[in-house]
């Protein structure tokens, strides 16, 4: 089965695809970048238009998308949550299978520990993808840690699908 | 000219049309609504359809959409963002000329006072609009207001403009 994960933003969108046949393995991740200089409608269509061209190419069965949580700085969380609402308004449209996930879930999923930091994280994303190195930049490792997450929930018992 | 004023929302979306030759005139206003029960991209999907059918049917010149300012409750943000980055990018798409406003930008525009009440505000739509009530839902007069408010700004001051 081939799973999308997305790590939503504004300025940066991570994004990870990976096929769960025996092992799980990489077939592609990176990032949704949109320059500053630009507007929030002109922001949001790059995006939009960069998820749609990820899901048309990769073809993913499922989609896992991080939910916004708790944020300190009220500035931020705004326009990130603007950029997530396109992001999983296109997944819904184009795609059958749609799943959310809070932070603290895909640390759990990845490490056992739903406090773990980063590093950890980043470090069982390479190691259970058997990559010789971290994937950077961190927004796609995130994305990645995300399609890991979805992969390891039994579908039988999942309860974050949303789509 | 005609100006579609929009009042975001996850749960309701207010909106309100106005002519502006002449006098202000009311072509329409009312609100959508997303159920409970339905799932974040469900809820987003209704919210989209209604604005690109409300679009479609009234060709606005001009859009103006409320902007996201302060909010107390940090769980409300959040879905309440996630509409409205749907809506600023259907709009984006579908209109050559959107603009956003801040609630004090709305409130002075038509009261002279941007810490007007609620009710100071919803009677200027009244009386601006020559209406015999209030409109109700208040999202619905709140979207007027945002339509009046744009009406109100010098174009060649306007330094709202989005797309």
């Amino acid at each position: 089965m081939r799973i999308l994960g997305i790590d939503p933003g504004y300025g940066i969108v991570g994004y990870g695809i990976i096929e769960t046949e025996g092992n799980n393995i990489v077939i592609d991740y990176g990032v949704i970048s949109t320059p500053k200089e630009k507007t929030l409608p002109q922001r949001l269509a790059i995006i939009a238009d960069c998820i749609k061209a990820i899901i048309d190419e990769y073809k993913p069965d499922e989609i896992a998308i991080e939910e916004l949580f708790y944020f300190k700085n009220q500035k931020t969380v705004i326009p990130v949550a603007e950029a997530r609402g396109v992001i999983v308004h296109i997944c819904g449209e184009k795609c059958g299978r749609v799943f959310e996930y809070t932070p603290l879930q895909v640390k759990q999923a990845l490490t056992g520990n739903g406090r773990a930091e980063k590093s950890q994280i980043q470090f069982m994303v390479k190691t259970l993808l058997n990559l010789e190195k971290i994937p950077k930049p961190d927004d796609a490792a995130d994305a990645l840690a995300i399609a890991i997450c979805h992969s390891q929930i039994n579908p039988a018992l999942n309860q974050n699908q949303i789509v």
